[in-house]
């Protein structure tokens, strides 16, 4: 059901790629922010891993909202909320550190994220990204959705040579290191 | 025992569809709100989906306020409680998702729902509704239940074909996308 | 030992009825209140069903309070602590739900419930009265115990074709669709 | 080792009687007061059951403070631990009800409990005393340890005829039916 | 690796003495305190009846501020972390109790315990000392060690038989029956 | 992937040693801080021993906080969060400590620890390092990804001569028994 790329950009909603039994998948996150006073929820069956990676990515805005130009007090005025759908897949793994990060990120910033683009990556808490399982899968689930632009971590870029060419040539690859080129490439 | 329509529609309840073991039920999903400070409390025997379910379709409502019409600080001033009887009978799943929402913001709007009126869907964070199984088998219960409206995700259009023209006739359907849709038909 | 009714009526105790491996048996429920912050604590071993039936009365309570007459900020300075005896025997299900919403309402307006009087059945947030089990047993218990009237969930009327009329000609049955209609019976 | 009865008396100290795999034992009860806010500790490997118990108690005493002659805001104004050693020994059951609301009284109203006396008995939230088992052997227990005064339940009257002459002419008993003869026996 | 007396005393350090699977130990129990509000921080992997212990000694010590020469208020201004090394070997047991209160204590009157001194004895809440397993075995592990001071429950006397003269008459014995002959022992 | 020195310094990394089922590894660890009021969050899939070596180290500085010339009031003012990557990655025992206090030093002192540096070694509450496993594994790691500094404790002096002469000319040891010996080295 998330085979095609949405109609539309929206603020707080960033595409993922997940890597399932099954191959891979396209995965909405979605984030919205609400007055409160700086609670972080996270649903959609998340596990363990991918609650810390969020909580990883809050904090690497946190620490660095003034240099990203943030209002560094939105974490004391608000609440936010991210969700994957679909509610009852229980999902797991650091591999959407960067997809959810960006997704907060374009809450705080009200810029939304082309509809075209897909992330998969690992994020620590200086803004590193860490490769990540599953390329290959993921690529093809992106292709197979009308995404154009795929970012991916630096350390994955011999997985793309596993991709047939066919696929290759119709994406876009951004191989990043650190979230900065992250935000570089989809803002 | 939840075969029948109620004989009349008050605030705060609407009537939800279930997949059981044994086939589909209607089930009467009740909020109601109190003098408070923020406190969601959710029984009836709900597992981890269908509370992160009811949490989603809450923040949705509060990121939605200004657009909803709702006073923003409803948030600050109001505990809500949201109840699914029997209290005895383990439920679980994302598919009351659009059923609580609208059980909320009848509370928060203090506009009824008719009561000939079912429903079933995923809510996202976004208010996108989302498909859910079962459909076949809830659309039989709304119908034996005296249920003269059924809201169902779009997504799920095709279900309805597996359903006998005797029934469907008597029935009408809405479609929706969006809880924005949801909310046009029963407010 | 909870054999024969008390020989006098106190605020704050109830009689309920309850079906065990062995039979029906009366329960005394008991609450008291105490200058607090709107704290309920809940012991005697309650289960998790039983648990959320004494909040969904304290939210039915407080979400009515205007209607019931009760002072609205009750649950800003009172702390309330319900109990079941026997402490060590462990209890579960929705049944007990009107019988502890009364003994709390009998609590907050300081009226004693009579002694004589035994109930059953479980309840919803907007105050509803569903149909529980083990209704003859129940009734038998009661009858035993030298109790003279039972209060039943109107759903539960056929249920009472099966005890002998020995029994039934000795108590007087208030058969209740609604919370409103136990009240009347009590107060 | 709690073979003996102690030599003096003191204030938040009082000696319980259970009812274990080897036999009766008496238990030292102990409770002191700290300023503080109204936290309740218990320690002393206490189940559950024994858990709420204490708290039973402890509203016991909250909703009657004024009756008793004990500050009504003593709660807010202090902490209470109870400890129940040996530290390492699991103990559990309703039978010590009686003996730990007397510990706390004892330290409220400032008068010890004379060490010659040992109690058993279930509390209610309204005070009323409960049977509880093991009557014999926790009698010749306190017989053993040099206690003369025993305080049980009126409703285990009829267990004392197990009990050997030669042991019962030796002990005083206090046949109570609610905490309020306890305190009049104690203090 | 405990195996030597440390080379000078400390505040908030005091040794213990454990029994093990493999015999006897020392243990160098710590505290230090901060500016804070009143927590109490418990690691090294201290199991339910050794935190249970730890908590009963910070409220003898609490409830007897005054009489110990302590600022009564010295828990609303302070947080407090014990810590047992070596951290991740699992620990359990009331034996390290008037050690651990003794670290406190050594805190909070800032006067250090002599190295040459170890200890070992459950406590309670009103300060009894009561008797502990393996004083064998603690015994010759403090020896062992360099220790020349041991203090034990009076309760224990009995057990010192066991140990060979040779090792007995190289150390002093301080047996106890409360806290307060420990303080007087130690400071 | 974590087999290459990082090739610049930067304020609240440090990296550690590890040893696993397949040898030893280097672990970067990350803090950084926020505005906040004193909460410390850890992420990386840390054991129950790695959480309470990191809040003792926390405890250290904060009890040391004046000495160390750290404003005292730090722990009001700040979160502070520290992560290991990998996320997905169990980590466990008390080996990071001496590397996790580093770090958290490094922040809050806003000095760089030098990218060849490593460590690894257990921390009390008072600064003790005490001895860990694996040291010849480790330094083989430490080795391979560039290192020329390793920090180890004191008591594990010994187990350096296992490794090979060839390893250990190309590394400089630094040999600790107490935290402020780690600071002198890498600040
Ligand atoms: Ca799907
Ligand atoms: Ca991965
Ligand atoms: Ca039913
Ligand atoms: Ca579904
Ligand atoms: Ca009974
Ligand atoms: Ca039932
Ligand atoms: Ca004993
Ligand atoms: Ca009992
Ligand atoms: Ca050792
Ligand atoms: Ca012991
Ligand atoms: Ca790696
Ligand atoms: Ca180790």
């Amino acid at each position: 059901r998330y085979d095609k790329v949405r109609d539309h950009e929206e603020v707080g909603m960033v595409t993922g790629l997940a890597w399932t039994a099954v191959g891979g998948v396209t995965l909405e996150i979605e984030a919205v922010s609400m007055p409160g006073n700086g609670k972080l929820q996270l649903t959609g069956q998340l596990g363990d891993v991918m609650k810390e990676s969020a909580q990883t990515g809050v904090s690497y805005i946190r620490s660095m909202a003034k240099e990203l130009g943030i209002n560094e007090d939105f974490y004391k005025n608000l609440d936010i909320h991210l969700h994957i759908p679909e509610g009852a897949i229980p999902k797991d793994g650091p591999s959407a550190g960067i997809t959810m990060t960006t997704a907060i990120l374009s809450l705080l910033t009200h810029q939304p994220v082309p509809q075209y683009i897909a992330m998969t990556g690992e994020i620590t808490l200086t803004g590193r990204v860490l490769p990540v399982g599953g390329i290959k899968e993921k690529v093809l689930a992106a292709h197979r959705a009308g995404i154009t632009t795929v970012i991916l971590p630096k350390e994955n870029e011999r997985d793309l040579e596993e991709i047939e060419k066919n696929v290759r040539k119709n994406l876009q690859f951004i191989l990043v290191e650190n979230m900065k080129e992250v935000i570089k490439a989809v803002f």
